[in-house]
């Protein structure tokens, strides 16, 4: 039998990238980019004259047709395979990423009709501006007691499903009332691939409140947020929902001649960016937990029972790999507190340095950073310059550092910026701990893992455990090749379970971070001065971040 | 009777600088600068080669006889002012600033055999090497139940005579043992003009635990610093305590030589710089805070009662003006906080758009934090970067920022600092007030109420008290010459005290900070969350900075 392949493609914010992966192991053969023509509309729609209210973030539908139009054929055209050595094909998505659609899945913006009305298109994950619909939401559910939002951590974000359907419902009602779906663009792209719907049990647990035990929440809870929305389920997401693994159909004719794969390829459920990097790492087993380090870090662990852990993201069955509970648990600012500092609070004279050695400011600074001993600055912070996501969940609280003298350089305070975000993972490994889900491994993956072997050594002492790393600069689209892999089954060539493929295609780095003995003492020591401050801070005793914040919007508003 | 006439001399830390007054109406005639050879020694002694160890700060005192011989005569000469016009001279030192001096006055410095002894020279108000010996006197003051010490706030500074003293004892027997007196060197300098010792009320009050009912602390208590200090005050302070605003002596023929002066002119008892600024504004009553603001601050207060108030440098009979307690407050850091930031925290851009305007960067901070609304940052910080001098009288407490987001600007931060040193004044103006001693005015004198009118508008704003500033550039010598034309009485055509003297002589400007009404809404919330934090830091509910100081000590340590 001839060599056989399968397809990933990981639809990011700004662009797609398709990656072809040896399902005998896991090498990635081919690669193609595409960047979507709109980007993120949050100015204007495509027609360049209705424009966008603030916190508002679009995209077009279109945009997604593209990149499986571009860049399959160029990683088939690339590698040299045949379409009839590629097994199956995987997706993921940025999540929650929605679109109101026709019966037959066309979107509404692609109807005349909607083509200037900016509830027609995909409010993409980022689109802030349901924020009164999900605070409301939160306390409706904490009025009625529900029991679903402790799977949440006791709230629910404005990114996620029914607020943003909430919001269309209230300020656009007659494409609520044409909608005869509102669907994640995971699961539309799915739908495109193979004809028909589906619903995938990660996006639909995480983002849509669905409970693989419960189903989604009651038509009493939807009715009390508003009367038109007691027979939401019914009327707008009404499919079943699928586990992650699972086959959810073969590519079309129509898929086929936009893709160049063959009629009839395996095209696996889809899945969320974050969620489908877990088996790139060869992950395959509860209690191991993965980071995705970025700008923010989302946290990712399976268990075997349903546990609930308090200030966590979202717990779902089936929500990570069949057969276990996936946790998410996530910071909601890592590198964008070291970009925060590095951008404004560096001096002159360093950027003359920089520039002096051809390096950028960053390197100079972690340079400068690396230089002292754990500890030397005296400087300890919290890093809560974007709220808190998980344990506290609360986007009220901001940053803080304490310990400065006239003696302390920025590389210090840059310094104990890194440091307060591996207590933050910490806090959430030990959360988890306490509420009996065992994290027994560390892997990272994202860029900060594949680039800043400063901070992972700084997370590797705070947190005392080895990390590995993704050895896949492309992690979630080779997760999801894993995917399209296992869906498409051992008889074709492939696998019968993502654990399996996982085992055979997900690849470490041989860079392992050891924790180092003397710094992991040291840490310790100020792991327990952040914990002090997080709880008094973060937990009511000082509510001072929440009054400084009032005060702050009532400045603004005169 | 012509016109009359008083010279003031203020010996800085790097320059003296003497100034020719109108007695009448406090017209400053003609002012003339010295900086001293010698500088500030912290590195060689004059010799080249005797290196002196961290934390030492010598002067020499041939450099203050240079300035008397040569800003004097200048004076005279450019105001053509007759001598025989001159009717006073005073003079203020920064304190304490010690040196060993034999019975006829001489220093041990100019003698051959001392010469290469870093003991026998000027131990300058910020040489800080004899800490260990403040912390143990102030230990075993505090087991002995010392009374005395609760007029410091508690502790007694490095700084001051005593620790001083002791560590030229321990380390240097044959100097201690050589020197027939420890003086100030502003005493010392009136010894040179009117040929005759006298010590002051204000630098032994405030420097040297003198207490006018009581006098100096116990021969017990030196005997337990150590059994060769039992008799300290007889064989090194043996002489009497002078009121401010006195007559110390008159000129003599050796000092008329010098300066010029005629045989005969009224010399004043000598005072320290912050103290002498008092009668320069004019201020010639109890319960008017006077602050003197540059890289710190002092906080003079006249009050009618000896009252204990928590946390405070001293308060002393006569230490300010004759017939009234003077009390002194202080914060170790203000101007170096705004230094500290501008100098290492400014990005590159604010740095060029400083550069392209052909202003300061400090210049465009200012204007920069100028344009925020009161409470639009959201930024709250304590003004411990150098520690706590007044209130907590803690060193090993450290800054702080609180409120941080992604969009945090530095201006935000830097305006932050100033309304940090804003509180800490409120916070000084309300210990005094709990305490039973009223703060009824506000005025400031110093660099930064020269120079800044936007951190005055805020302190106007922070204490909610009009704030009358110096009218004088050089209110310290103005001050001195305040005394010189009291100490000559009367019939020479001067004035019969000093409250006299500063009636006509001292003045504030014409401007004056009002409180704005909105602003100072705001800073009383602002106000408040500083308290709350001032506490919690300050008062060992959570000593996090000590700790932190702590591990940072043992991480430098390895």
């Amino acid at each position: 039998m001839s060599k056989k392949y399968a397809i990933g493609v990981d639809f990011g914010t700004l662009s797609g990238r398709a990656v072809l992966v040896d399902v005998s192991n896991g090498e990635e053969i081919a690669t193609s980019t595409l960047e979507y023509k709109h980007a993120v509309m949050d100015e204007f729609l495509p027609d360049g004259v209705t424009k966008l209210p603030p916190d508002w973030a679009l995209e077009h539908p279109k945009d997604y047709l593209e990149v499986l139009g571009y860049t399959i054929p160029n990683v088939l055209k690339d590698s040299g395979v045949s379409n009839e050595d590629v097994i199956g094909i995987g997706i993921d998505f940025t999540a929650c990423t929605l679109l109101p659609v026709y019966k037959d899945g066309t979107p509404l913006c692609f109807d005349e009709k909607f083509i200037n009305n900016k509830h027609a298109y995909i409010k993409l994950w980022k689109h802030h501006a349901a924020q009164k619909h999900a605070n409301k939401l939160n306390e409706i559910a904490k009025n009625m007691g529900e029991k679903w939002i402790d799977n949440y951590g006791g709230k629910i974000s404005s990114e996620w499903a029914f607020p943003k359907i909430w919001q269309t419902l209230e300020e656009a009602p007659e494409v609520y009332d044409a909608a005869d779906f509102f669907i994640e663009a995971a699961d539309w792209v799915i739908w495109q691939l193979c004809g028909k719907q589906t619903r995938n049990s990660c996006t639909a647990g995480y983002k849509a409140m669905y409970n693989k035990a419960c189903g989604y929440p009651s038509k009493e809870f939807f009715k009390a947020l508003d009367p038109r929305l007691e027979n939401v389920v019914e009327e707008k997401l009404n499919c079943p929902i699928t586990p992650l693994g699972a086959k959810a159909g073969e590519i079309t004719e129509e898929a086929a001649k936009l893709t160049g794969l063959k009629v009839g390829t395996a095209v696996a459920v889809a899945n969320v960016d974050a969620h489908v990097t877990v088996p790139a790492l060869g992950i395959d087993a509860p209690n191991k937990m993965l980071a995705i380090m970025g700008t923010s870090t989302c946290h990712m662990l399976m268990g075997t029972e349903e546990k609930v852990v308090p200030g966590m993201c979202g717990v779902v069955a089936d929500g990570i790999l069949p057969g276990y509970f996936g946790f998410e648990a996530g910071q909601s600012c890592v590198g964008d507190h070291f970009a925060w500092f590095v951008d404004n609070y560096v001096p002159y004279e360093y950027k003359q340095e920089a520039d002096k050695r051809g390096i950028s400011v960053m390197k100079l600074m972690v340079e400068k950073a690396q230089a002292l001993k754990v500890g030397e600055s005296g400087i300890l912070a919290l890093d809560w310059w974007n709220g808190n996501r998980s344990v506290l969940v609360d986007v009220d609280l901001s940053g803080i550092f304490v310990g400065m003298s006239l003696l302390t350089k920025p590389e210090e305070m840059f310094r104990a910026l890194i440091e307060a975000t591996a207590f933050g993972t910490r806090k959430i490994i030990e959360t988890f701990r306490k509420n009996g889900v065992a994290v027994d491994e560390f892997y990272a993956a994202g860029g900060i893992s594949q680039k800043d072997p400063f901070t992972m050594q700084i997370y590797a002492d705070v947190i005392g455990m080895d990390i590995k790393i993704s050895a896949s600069k492309q992690a979630p689209a080779l997760g999801s090749a894993i995917f399209g892999a296992a869906c498409a089954g051992k008889a074709a060539g492939g696998y019968d379970s993502v654990a399996e493929a996982a085992k055979v295609m997900g690849k470490v780095s041989d860079v392992v971070y050891h924790p180092i003995k003397e710094n992991v003492e040291i840490y310790d020591k100020l792991y327990k001065e952040y914990d002090i401050l997080h709880d008094y801070f973060g937990r009511g005793e000082n509510d001072v971040m929440k009054r400084l914040r009032a005060i702050r919007a009532q400045a603004k508003s005169i």
